[in-house]
């Protein structure tokens, strides 16, 4: 039996089932907290048995907004994927509501109570921690969604969108491989991230692919932004057998690490060859350019609102997984081993 | 007799003085297509003549939504103006809609649509031009509205919102000239706005209270991108008596001048001191890192948010520019001249 076949649960049935009024049903739904708690536990849990899905937002009344979540708006990340979905939601007559929950509950929850007294097409949520309570309440408030380089494994039917994390992490370490670097350093991204721990695991299979070792020590953890990248280029530098080349799994901790290098009067690429990822549109500026692999963060942007919208208009969603081609992008900032 | 003596005037007001039906003057007020052009002009007209200020989305009934328009998204730059106003507006319980128009006259509409289509508290535009068509219908629509580094001068009582870009761009100078520095080259951004023609006449201000002349060949046009500040630094450096230092007025422009450095074998600061305006985030990171001029743009962002919640409010603005402080930031890209 389909969706389509299933007869119709409308908070009547709900209401009259639980024994309260339609206005109490309401209420749970939008989350309000002037409803007792037995009260709204027995209509949650009748909501959840039927597999209600609320009504409102959808084909019948389109609010015109579909809503843009990220943890922090702090990098020039950000911009790449805002303009991708500025430009989709645009081409579809709908804004783009553009909000930082800093991994808040407070922040959270009141980003949540003003979408509901606003209404919301869906969300698209970047980086987002799929255990978090914010993702449980929008799967229960059944709002459409999207996850754009999810924390943990979102289930439940909800799209994801990424790039091809692991095959631009292949590339670049082969990159530096095929330059003679046997000692290859590796500043991962946040564990949490599927995104991060994907690149790992590229680095790690091009080292085995060409029979080196994978050394613990070569590998240090950092968490996106520059100052990590700077210190664990720095932490490396440190070891008593350095490593000739650093993959970088973000730009800007490439950058970071730029910094360290020459604080030790140091040059890259002749004394460390450095790569990164992402290919933000300012490291072709670096000095040295920078070379890394691009990943296409505004078509990711705009791909999650296409497919948000498509959710939002009732279509079924086929790949659960969407993931986006890397490429590597050759410039200055890698060089041949010293012989 | 203030505003609050005067006799409401209604939409039934002018639309039995128009001789049509309250919905007719509602469709004009809406932008719809299906009105007579005559009875449009004469409406309009009554609008006009008796300054009638919607009602809608005012303190009656708020949308809970207000709208930050870019021409592009396209700069780190846009991001730090995201950070401000999406922090007020959520602790305003407001969602921010973000928006890029493209400098593109149907982009403007479809926006200006859309916007009317799910209504908005007010609007941030960010380097907009007050000439341009959608900066008329906004006003014509008595949509609140903030400018952020306008392009020309707003009348109409609109708030606008900027750097203290003079006081910068003589601190940027004046830093260059103590160094010894006599010849100093300028980057200019686009002449349309005010910031940037300020920031020039901040420069020819400190040059001339040195006692320093003014030479034209040391001042080349820029706009703000990476990409012109490569070109300038290029053409700067190929004059017969280059320049011992550039002021460039965007941190993007002064970052394109490292590489056009970097590309001739030559180093910033040993052989040319650059000085950049704006302070993002990762300039501290440039190899080396960026001496330049704060501008607060998130708290710009802020500010320009709180003052839109406060029009949208009722309430009267007293200062229509606010300017926020400037601040030189030393870092590692300018030194002595040359003994």
């Amino acid at each position: 039996m389909t969706a389509q076949d299933e007869p119709r649960i409308t908070m009547t049935n709900i209401a009259r089932e639980a024994g309260v009024s339609v206005p109490t049903v309401s209420r749970v739904l939008n989350g309000r907290s002037d409803v007792a708690p037995e009260t709204r536990e027995r209509v949650e849990e009748l909501l959840r048995r039927h597999g209600y899905r609320r009504r409102v937002n959808r084909a019948q009344d389109p609010a015109g907004l579909i809503d843009l979540v990220f943890n922090d708006l702090d990098s020039p990340w950000a911009v790449e994927i805002i303009r991708g979905v500025e430009d989709e939601g645009h081409a579809a007559c709908v804004g783009t509501v553009v909000s930082a929950i800093h991994r808040r509950p407070a922040a959270s929850r009141q980003w949540l109570r003003n979408v509901q007294a606003r209404n919301t097409d869906g969300v698209v949520l970047v980086t987002s921690d799929v255990q978090s309570p914010l993702y449980a309440e929008l799967r229960r408030l059944n709002v459409p969604m999207v996850v754009i380089d999810p924390a943990g494994v979102p289930g439940h039917q909800v799209p994801t969108i990424g790039a091809a994390n692991w095959a631009g992490a292949v590339a670049a370490t082969e990159h530096l491989i095929s330059l003679g670097h046997r000692r290859i350093g590796f500043i991962a991204g946040p564990r949490t991230l599927v995104c991060s721990r994907t690149r790992l695991d590229g680095y790690r299979a091009a080292l085995e692919d060409a029979d080196l070792p994978v050394d613990p020590e070569l590998i240090v953890q950092g968490d996106f932004y520059h100052e990590s990248g700077f210190k664990g280029t720095a932490e490396l530098l440190s070891l008593k057998q350095p490593p000739t080349a650093i993959f970088a799994s973000s730009d800007q901790m490439a950058l970071g690490g730029y910094e360290a290098v020459r604080q030790r009067g140091l040059r890259v690429p002749d004394d460390l060859s450095i790569i990164g990822f992402d290919d933000l549109p300012e490291v072709r500026w670096s000095a040295p350019p920078l070379t890394t692999v691009r990943q296409p963060l505004s078509e990711m942007g705009a791909l999650a609102a296409r497919t948000l919208l498509r959710l939002a208009g009732g279509e079924r969603i086929e790949s659960l997984r969407f993931e986006l081609p890397t490429e590597l992008v050759l410039r200055d900032s890698c060089g041949p081993v010293e012989p």
